[in-house]
């Protein structure tokens, strides 16, 4: 029993006959067989070799094949595998007991999952029976997962093709200055408008009705907006005020990728309920999970809280989340993290935005960054649609090859790349994939009209 | 970075601080810390081993710790334990054609899944969009996960208090003839009945609304409710009448637990969609999945598929699927599963029944058996009410109790317990276990009237 190894055009034969892809039309998904993969780069069967400004989707934070997370997962799958949520077991325990430790306040439960959507899904619930109401507020530009629950919450487009979905989930506009839905032209002034907003539609809504507000700390997919000055103590206060709860989902914000262990660290604000998933543990096996507070908890100590999961506080999972955790604390990565967003991503992204007409924005914390590309920087129209598909996202299609040929492999989302490599990746690396990112976006460029 | 280990202690005691567990009052549960495991057995931290006729949830149909299964993560691990969905990956390629080698008909695609709930959210979401239709039949006295999607399908009351769920599902009863819902008296009988139930069913839904039937193969955590001979057969006819895609969820009855790869093959059914998690690789890493056939494939040929998981083909979790699937091929874990269903358990649980007042029915095959537990044989009085809590389920409770003192971990749910060892048990392991159901029972038959 060894680990199976085909060349590239097997591997790439049965994945066209036999996997079945998220996302895609499967006539049209070409996936590129990886072959291995080591810190921020991973290698094709041809041998070439990426470097990650990606991180997968945005869960490698602690990079590809740490050597001390893999020994902690050989060593727990030598003592034990599995065990079932019903029992206790040491790898959970200490798991939960490490993510208490860094969550803020009193967020000292862990409920755990296998990823993100089920941790939405879970927050979700607790929240409504907690509160014993029924409506969930969140946040057009979000993505919150793909199960009924959490497809519903996603404002994104990936919602549409699920609808109906679940009832009572109330869409609205989050701060994002640079494309403003309350015509603010400062910093202060979007807060303010986007917690008016948020307050009329409490209003309109009946706060009685409202058990939670659930928003990413700092948006990812959609464009890594990062919250203004005041915006995240503001919802806090609409949440004790209306006695709803407030849901941080850090699925990608989490664990470094904003320079902190939990995002809302950078802002002093405790929620009542966090999400995690992929830097937890960086996905080197599956895991997710519900960080709940005391009161929350409290409402589930002699009344049964109804959800689960077979593989809830999966010992694999747990241990390798154990050593992540460890490793973060002995190598400093979360420093790390924070000072590559001030010392070289920062910097590095404003002078690339003056050297770019097709730069209309940079903007981000950590190892958390976005460029949003613009035809024109004066009327801000996006370099493609939104939801741009096809021909319509030819720009951003010719920018991603421009990135591959030379051997970097970009995140992008509509108008937008994103700078989300490891949390680990050095700063020799990280110049180098920036000044291949400079250099392609010379192909965006020729899309402008401004 | 080494494995955590505890005393069972400290185990227990952050658990209790910090570990929110699933379908429980926080207050009420008491995990027992499990230290090791190996085979069919388990040990806590005391040195107490159990002999477990659960497989944990239903799921360690390999047993324990399987040294080659072991090796093959610790392999998979070293050599690369993330690839995000969009890559091809050559363990996902092997697990995929593996796979869709053993699936029946052409059911030649898979897409993976962290577990059972996801599988039947992906599953539901096919059937919809494949079809346009909305609406999905979904039987009482079943289970299909917890996620919103999943535990609106689900029949059994753990939906309960997550409802409303999602619009569009229907419930209906299947058959259960110890208990039938159509006053039948015969297998025959019953097969006809709930099929007419069915056609019933869809003429008043109307036919042109029904995206899909979902059925457990044979029901699991509500009763190993095994289907009377035509029944499937008759719902496959069904779904061709009326173009409904026909779903059999095999989360729990799939990868040898019926004596069979897949629960279907003994009745020569092949399902449109057929979902899995649980025995494909016994829960050593968190993985489930659809496996999907060609008719609903070439529906996402050139339309995307609105689905996804960040975790969507693991390699460590498809790693040890391939394992899992070659172990049991090489130790020929089919067969004997099949053999110790009619050999050891089906000729041992008659003898049982005899002896015990308490026993009204015992039904399966495999290492998929139910133990159904009365008041009264001639009433059927369960021995307690269905969804039975706190003292009314005493009975039970001191059932549970009686075999846990003699090191048997049972599986119990309502008025039944359910003989659910791994599927690698050896034959004296199993008889001693079911010497001490035997054993245990004469505290049940304490409770009957009859
Ligand atoms: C913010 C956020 N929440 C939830 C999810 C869903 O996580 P998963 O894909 O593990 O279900 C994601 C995944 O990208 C995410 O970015
Ligand atoms: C038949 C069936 N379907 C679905 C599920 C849900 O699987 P999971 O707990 O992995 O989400 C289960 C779990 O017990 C099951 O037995």
């Amino acid at each position: 029993m060894t680990v199976v190894t085909f060349d590239g055009e097997r591997a790439r034969d049965l994945d066209r006959r036999h996997v079945f892809h998220s996302w895609s039309a499967q006539a049209l998904v070409d996936p590129l067989p990886i072959a291995s993969a080591e810190g921020a780069t991973f290698t094709d069967h041809e041998g070439r070799r990426y470097l990650d400004f990606a991180s997968q989707l945005v869960n490698v934070n602690i990079g590809y094949q740490h050597p001390k997370l893999v020994a902690a997962i050989q060593e727990q799958a030598a003592t034990l595998c599995t065990v079932g949520p019903g029992f206790a077991n040491d790898a959970r325990s200490e798991a939960a007991r490490l993510i208490a430790e860094l969550a803020p306040g009193d967020l000292n439960r862990v409920f755990f999952t296998n990823g993100g959507a089920e941790a939405t899904e879970n927050a979700l619930r607790m929240a409504r029976l907690a509160t014993g109401r029924h409506k969930v507020l969140a946040a057009y530009r979000s993505y919150h997962g793909a199960t009924a629950g959490a497809i519903t919450a996603t404002g994104d487009p990936r919602r549409w093709a699920n609808e109906p979905g679940v009832p009572g989930v109330v869409h609205y506009w989050g701060p994002y200055l640079y494309r403003s839905a309350f015509h603010a032209t400062t910093p202060e002034e979007e807060t303010e408008r986007a917690l008016q907003h948020l307050r009329d539609l409490i209003m309109v809504e009946g706060a009685g009705t409202v058990a939670a507000i659930i928003l990413e700390t700092v948006v990812g997919t959609n464009g890594v907006l990062v919250p203004p000055p005041g915006y995240l103590a503001g919802v806090r206060a609409i949440c004790d005020e209306y006695g709803i709860v407030m849901i941080a989902d850090e699925v990608m914000a989490g664990f470094g990728r904003a320079g902190e262990w939990f995002a809302v660290d950078h802002w002093g604000v405790t929620p009542d309920l966090i999400t995690f998933a992929k830097g937890v543990n960086s996905g080197y096996v599956p895991l997710g999970g519900v960080i709940i507070n005391d009161a929350i908890a409290v409402a589930f100590q002699r009344r049964a809280y109804p959800g689960g999961l077979t593989y809830s506080g999966h010992p694999l999972a747990c241990a390798s989340a154990v050593a992540s955790i460890g490793i973060f604390r002995e190598e400093g990565v979360i420093e790390h993290a924070r000072a590559l967003g001030t010392d070289v991503i920062g910097p590095e992204l404003a002078k690339i935005a003056e050297r770019h007409p097709s730069v209309g924005e940079v903007r981000g914390l950590g190892v958390f960054w976005a460029v949003e590309l613009v035809r024109d920087r004066a009327t801000r129209e996006p370099l493609v649609p939104f939801n741009a598909t096809g021909a319509d996202a030819a720009p951003m299609a010719a920018f991603t090859a421009a990135c591959r040929e030379r051997g970097l492999w970009p995140f992008t989302h509509f108008n937008r790349t994103h700078v989300v490599p490891p949390c680990t990746i050095g700063e020799r690396d990280l110049r180098d994939g920036l000044a291949i990112l400079d250099e392609a976006l010379t192909v965006a460029d020729r899309y402008c009209t401004g």
